[in-house]
């Protein structure tokens, strides 16, 4: 256990008691963690019950946190904090009281999209963003109410917008990188930066392939130098990470989620040679202990010491503070 | 039992056995019944065993129809014929696969939304229409293959023009008004009307007060002037009666349909002064059975006589035969 705040703002690895292990043994304080995409009402609660009994079944390492104060209280425990998020909206269907039925359940993070369009919002792969809904609108100051983050990803950029300016606390990017580092579908241009910023939004940094410069093949260095110019947009307390890792999965889990059941062709996402697999992982983000290695790789590569430290969990947490 | 086809394009009634029999006695042919507005999948299924059960409850005087074909043997056993409809893309949630599983309990019409957006398409109520979304192709795709009418009534402008443009199969507006009639909502553009006539589209007319000259005060002679106009514009062959009747429901039943649960607020819909009952209807379209008496009434007000069977009947048929 070392004295370092490590907290992974969106991951999606198919657990076992030997990856919980190591992920505790790597210094892990707290871990978003995805728990559904397109599932309904019923399979989300199903999901909710399946991590509660996951957690309680290695309750000496493991916490299901649902404040930020349970955050520090999972660390001195010597324990991983795990915090549930939804990577869509599908959960709630057209139902503003389900939001609050899974907050109460213990859910954080809310998706507003994933993807395609919903009834709040417009998602990053349409044609047309709608932007934020009327129903979108609700759902967020019901979010804002019950102090549950309203998290981007995977959203238009008219969405992204709205978002941003319509919710009365700061909203989320929980993983995506920048436009101007990688252009791809799902990361995040500019204006949408700099209005998220104005607004004491935040943004978890993407290590998934498809978000990164040279994919599995990105360098720290090229991932340190965006750090550095977001840093110069956004300022140092509005970045954190959000791995986006994807591990232990078999191949038809990615296209799961790519497809959800919403085609009965086959959508490829942003695997432009129609790759069925998952992408080759950087080698220096492959599994949920590398946070900690992060943060001499940044260093290293000349990103300030305390700011490697904020960026790999202080901001996280600070962030979480001004919500729950 | 008369020679008539009268046919309406939809109507949202709280049956009974007397309501039943008024309309088998008053000639009606076949009814195109809602169903659902908010349900989910679930929900959905239950409707429709309830009306199946229904239907068997009065077999003596109601069938369900499936197929035109259906809808002309009901006639041969005067019988009236029931089709099944959804006012909602709701109960498919994000699942193509259960179009078809609608489809073979029998349902033959499904709007792709009811005023808000869905994850397929703008609703007529948002700000920001996004248009038919990439699922929205996908379904309007599986529904055109299985034989299912696209229902565009309390759809978006944009949502209309992409529809009607990429479905391969004509499109319905089941119930609605020309906007030059009267401003409203729910109302259709001449542009929209006349791409819907362009590719052999339908319009179903209403009687539903909000979408009236005069509301509950509007008189024959002025909806009798619209029907010409657009007959002039749309041509003889695309137009019904699709009267939006809705009877011997409570008010708390008008609020659930604004409001469903998707929102905390009150949603008072088209009602400007903030109305909580339902709207008075017309005292000449009232029940079912003045279908019957619409068609002296059309007649009685310069339209042609031929003309105005088609309208209250003959149309509509000859629209579903092209689809199921």
């Amino acid at each position: 256990m070392n004295n370092n705040i490590l907290i992974d703002g969106l991951e999606y690895v198919n657990w076992t008691r030997d990856l919980f292990e190591k992920a505790h043994a790597g210094g892990l304080t707290a871990i978003h963690t995805t728990l559904v995409y397109w599932e309904d009402t019923k399979e989300s609660f199903d999901k909710i019950d399946y991590w509660d009994n996951l957690i309680q079944s290695n309750s000496d390492i493991l916490v299901h946190v649902k404040t930020s104060s349970d955050i520090l209280e999972a660390k001195k425990a010597n324990k991983i904090g795990i915090i549930y998020g939804f990577q869509n909206s599908a959960p709630i269907a057209n139902d503003i009281f389900l939001v609050e039925k899974f907050f109460n359940r213990g859910l954080r993070f809310m998706q507003l999209t994933y993807n395609n369009q919903t009834p709040l919002a417009g998602g990053c792969y349409e044609k047309h963003d709608s932007g934020v809904s009327r129903f979108g609108e609700m759902v967020i100051e019901e979010m804002n109410r019950l102090g549950m983050i309203v998290d981007l990803s995977h959203a238009g950029k008219q969405t992204c917008l709205d978002a941003i300016n319509f919710s009365k606390k700061p909203v989320a990017i929980s993983h995506a990188n920048p436009s101007s580092f990688h252009q791809s579908i799902r990361n995040i241009d500019d204006k949408v930066l700099k209005q998220l910023a104005n607004k004491n939004g935040f943004i978890g940094l993407s290590l998934y392939p498809y978000h990164l410069k040279n994919h599995g093949d990105c360098k720290l260095e090229d991932f340190s130098e965006m750090i550095k110019q977001l840093i110069n947009m956004m300022g140092e307390d509005s970045i954190g990470i959000g791995s986006d890792l994807c591990m232990n999965w078999p191949d038809s889990v990615v296209m799961w989620m790519r497809n959800g059941k919403w085609t009965k062709k086959i959508d490829y996402g942003e695997s432009k040679d129609k790759n069925a697999s998952w992408p080759k992982p950087v080698s220096w983000y492959s599994k949920p202990e590398d946070l900690s290695g992060l943060i001499s790789g940044m260093i290293s590569n000349g990103i300030n010491e305390k700011i490697a430290h904020k960026i790999a969990g202080k901001n996280w947490l600070n962030f979480m503070e001004s919500h729950f």
